[in-house]
């Protein structure tokens, strides 16, 4: 691995390596939404990046920076999903193949995308097996780049892409930012977010949400140090967000987070059905944790700009349609 | 009513009226459907207007150039649904009420919408009953101004603004539109476009598409003359798709259209599908049309340059879930 440190400048080199290649995703205002939060509220749109969320960023970003050498030995990665589809992407633009490691219970739809993009899939248990030491054995073995999901500082950067857009996005609308709500689960969206914050909009505060169970950033805030959270009986409906516990790279970079929120399941499945009929917009639970904190008054939305990333949108048609249809009970 | 004729200068002056008041829709790229379609393809998401389709432009434009003493006695509107909630949402934001007549088979998601937006609804029979009899009753009646769905110039220049914005949203990403897809059923929305193009992007060739059994328009241009398509037995899965024959102000404009392809209900399942699926907005079948030209071949895209008109997104949850999961079938 490089001894690169993930840096604002580096998100601004991310922006040159993506530009053109990446979707420069719009900034998305609803008047339904301002005038039901009363105030107004800014969605950057990563459900319609690149592989259907905000991952192509970081994983084409590191996938660029591989000698021809090693390109030509693959890469390999772990997801529960989103980073999955995005590197197999990225792999294919680039010439080289992918190895995902994912959950048995992925849901069908990133499992789907992984294959159409031409990546290969390695199924693992998500509670009896370790998916960092299967995507390491492989990259031992084959002798190929892992490219990990957070704790990357070129992910990190390109991850952090998001926010530079959303600063520039916002300044051309003439709104001055008071918030940014972004979901956290191993932090490098956030992450990448936060170092463009804080050099490009330094007073916007940056508030992260997690799903109530997995609220391990919250946690590890609260104490200054890593933590893993409690053990969790059953799965969250955010398939992307139950990492157990901040990254490596990513936490020291979060510290500067204002707060972080929690969201429950159900009040992410009302942001998911709210999205549908007023927005318009397919959104995925896990990139529905920030609008569900609005929708549900976690944060205070009154007379200020708030911006909210909208982080993805791979659901399987059929938990969509139980959520839009009120079938959805947990 | 006015003597006021459609022109591009009212194309003009219905974006300073509307500047500020409706939503300046994403011109949304995909490189998935790029790459399906070998061409470049430019998505104007009108899906994200107030009240969730163009409808607002016409009926806020309209609506704004009442006197105060028409506006004190209220407006009247049929509509199968979209026209509808824009002028309730018109009429709330100017502080006039709004009787809206819609048929007794429109989506639910509508008739919802209209009375949220604070509007009456008279529902009629889409099968014994002429809505336009009705609303001119109660026009008459109540001393209301009927704002029509598409025969009044104010309408055409609402709805041609959307055109304006994709001509300038598509020359800042440096495209030079070939052609451009838009549905048809009254013909508003595709005649104003077609004043805005034939002010500022005269060689884009505008196509119209219509469902298949409801092609009025086509047969029209055929015949040179404004027909009534046969008589159909069972709806389209358009709702917002079924006028019979073309408007009497919006034929003459729409004379120019390069030609009207049509789409089956089955093409336009797998349109609202394949934008679920990949493209992650929310489409309704009739705002479906022109995406659902492009993916079933309708229209050669390879190496061109096609922008699309998504018109609306209002679209009922039950019958999204049955298309997404595909168990709609007809």
């Amino acid at each position: 691995m490089t001894e690169h440190t993930a840096s604002f400048d580096g998100v601004l080199d991310a922006a040159s390596c993506l530009a053109g290649v990446a979707v420069r995703t719009p900034l998305i205002e609803s008047p339904a939404l301002n005038e039901r939060l009363g105030g107004r509220v800014l969605l950057k749109a990563e459900t319609l990046q690149v592989a259907g969320a905000f991952k192509f960023r970081g994983a084409y970003n590191r996938i660029s920076r591989l000698t021809d050498e090693e390109r030509s030995r693959g890469v390999v990665a772990y997801s529960s999903g989103n980073h999955a589809q995005a590197v197999a992407a990225a792999a294919r633009m680039m010439g080289t193949s992918a190895i995902i490691v994912m959950p048995a219970d992925s849901p069908k739809v990133k499992v789907e995308g992984v294959i159409a993009f031409g990546g290969e899939v390695r199924f693992y248990d998500r509670y009896t097996e370790s998916r960092e030491a299967i995507g390491e054995e492989i990259a031992s073995t084959r002798g190929s780049v892992l490219v990990r999901p957070f704790d990357d500082p070129f992910i990190i950067e390109g991850q952090g892409t998001t926010g530079l857009e959303i600063v520039e996005q916002s300044q051309a609308l003439g709104a001055n930012l008071d918030q940014l709500l972004c979901g956290a689960s191993g932090g490098g969206l956030i992450a990448g977010i936060n170092l463009s914050m804080a050099a490009r909009s330094p007073s916007t505060r940056v508030i992260g949400v997690e799903p109530q169970a997995y609220n391990d950033t919250q946690i590890s805030l609260a104490a200054g140090e890593r933590l893993t959270h409690p053990p969790v009986e059953t799965p969250s409906i955010c398939d992307a967000l139950m990492t157990d516990r901040p990254g490596e790279l990513t936490f020291p970079i979060n510290r500067r987070l204002e707060k972080v929120v929690t969201v429950t399941d159900a009040e992410v499945a009302e942001a998911v059905r709210y999205a549908f009929r007023t927005l318009k917009l397919v959104v995925e639970p896990g990139g529905a944790v920030s609008l569900a904190a609005l929708l549900a008054g976690k944060v205070e939305t009154g007379g200020l700009t708030t911006a909210v990333v909208l982080s993805g949108g791979n659901v399987d048609p059929g938990l969509f349609a139980e959520i839009i249809e009120g079938r959805f009970a947990r």
